[in-house]
């Protein structure tokens, strides 16, 4: 299998993409990998890998490029060359920690969407309080305007990958909303609460935001203004707590002895609430596994996103939304559109 | 001043309720108080108490009723009752910790809405990590569907309540949104952008969730839909995160004792990510100020809100959103819409 990996994109490229695809390379026999950026940068990083090949490329697509524009001008951007290569065939997946929206405009321009899914969707996988399990949380803001139809699109999606990826038996699909009962919410989730509830998934009703954590489901669907405000509320709070805790702890002598039998626990609790390190967001609804890993991400989200991309294609993920989303189509979706 | 307490709403009536009432009672000398609720019961509580009448009520609303039925069947809810005190003259506002939607429809039919205000917006106010300031979060719920128009009326009557409870000169105005730039958003952020704009008012622009707790603004306005999910997933991270935190102190005999000394500074982190510290949640835009104190609220969070009741009627602030509305309507308001 070979990847593409955009080596330009992050706030820690070229470092952190390399030195995770180097330990991918050592760690999964069969993976091949093209890194594609500036040569005279990557070469002193990737050293001597025969299984990691440079693509050069001196352009980049910014943080702060406005997405659709910059991929139409920026033709030899790294991100772009990555998408490229899985279009025209050359590898299976690519990777990038870049803009999130060039992402998805590269993606669209270059495999197209999966037949039958109006809206590709973003979908990180979300970490839980007491278990190391995680719950894979769509959209989450690829799209601002949704209809109650795209949302049972990411329903069918997300079950598809929580039950092949995520290794989740008949996984629980839930309903980002303001309230438990079936009638609650606005006009746009009570239209998808009656398409979920009639589609052939484990629907378990509306889900609160406050009982996210503590994962009620494997799934939560929810539209991507709304999915996007909650990810951002639950990454602000837990980083706030955790530097105010810290501050708090690091107050007086006495207290920063403590700090630092505290430490360790603080980390690891920091890592388990930092979303990266369960791998990147997969562009769910391209005709081809594109993922995006936190811009923040180090070497270790990176070497996570590329064991997620190799579990996408093994367990041939894309193909068999496609099967089902166009099955479905003829079946049940549109009979209730 | 009279103030009217339903004791009978909330987790811990009537105990907390009138534990509260005393303490206020003894505390601001102008302030008397109409306590609703079933007299057996509150009589031994409130003992000898000159300031603190009792209205016998054995009725009440639960928080499981449908709100508009419950107020429409029962009409000597103490809830219901507290609010009519306020509709006839005997008091200048009411609070109560039970069924918010409840105490929203008990205040439409009792008091009715400000002449102008299409909806009333629930507002409580949420802490900020650096400083024990806070901000005004509106509306949280009250509507599941609005208007641009609907969140002008937010900003325009949480400006007023910033500028004269809060002690906020030239209160700055955020909308809340998944991107600060002016043109992100979906179609309801972008037009309430337009109109926040182009209002008298210190508007700052977009605030996304991640910086709320770090106080970016005074007031945040936002639909009730998104302003409800982004409080409950800042509730849920905040409690899931001390829990975690509390048991991975907690795990060992040695961390034990760790614990033990960090107890009292969890303690105090966890009462100011608290937000009923910050008192009660006005129902903006109703023509008489009621107040709902959260559900869990002990003696403490009862207090406080009388405290924030007695300000918002010595500071005019019901009359003066009325009036700042209506002129508007006549100036800027009407032009806009």
């Amino acid at each position: 299998m070979r990847l593409a990996i955009d080596a330009m994109g992050g706030d820690h490229a070229p470092e952190a993409i390399v030195e995770g695809t180097i330990r991918a390379a050592q760690t999964f026999p069969d993976l091949h990998f093209v890194l594609i950026g500036d040569r005279e940068k990557l070469e002193p990083l990737v050293g001597q890998q025969s299984k990691i090949e440079i693509l050069h490329t001196t352009e980049k697509i910014e943080g702060t490029d406005a997405p659709v524009q910059a991929v139409r001008r920026k033709k030899q951007a790294s991100m772009v060359l990555a998408v490229q290569e899985v279009r025209e065939g050359r590898c299976e997946a690519a990777i990038s920690a870049g803009n999130t929206g060039a992402l998805m405009a590269s993606g669209l321009f270059g495999v197209g969407r999966i037949k039958g899914i109006d809206r590709p969707a973003l979908a990180p996988t979300l970490p839980t309080i007491h278990e190391n399990k995680g719950f894979l949380f769509l959209d989450v803001g690829a799209n601002a305007e949704t209809k109650p139809e795209n949302m049972l699109q990411y329903a069918t999606m997300g079950s598809i990958y929580a039950e092949k990826v995520l290794h989740r038996s008949n996984p629980r699909i839930g309903l980002l909303n303001i309230g438990e009962e079936p009638g609650k919410g606005n006009e746009l989730t009570k239209k998808a609460y009656q398409l979920l509830s009639e589609a052939p998934i484990n629907f378990i009703g509306n889900v609160e935001p406050r009982e996210l954590l503590q994962g009620p489901a494997d799934v939560i669907v929810a539209d991507g203004f709304s999915g996007n405000l909650v990810l951002k509320s639950i990454e602000g709070t837990a980083m706030s707590l955790i530097g105010l805790l810290k501050e708090t702890l690091g107050g007086s002598l006495y207290t920063k002895v403590l700090t630092g039998l505290m430490y360790g626990k603080l980390k690891g609790i920091k890592q388990r609430m930092d979303y990266s390190a369960y791998g990147g967001a997969l562009l769910f609804g391209l005709s081809a596994p594109i993922i995006k890993v936190h811009g923040a991400a180090k070497s270790d989200a990176v070497f996570t996103a590329i064991k997620q991309a190799k579990a996408v294609v093994e367990e041939h993920v894309v193909e068999i939304i496609g099967e089902t989303i166009n099955d479905s189509q003829h079946t049940w979706l549109n009979s209730k559109a």
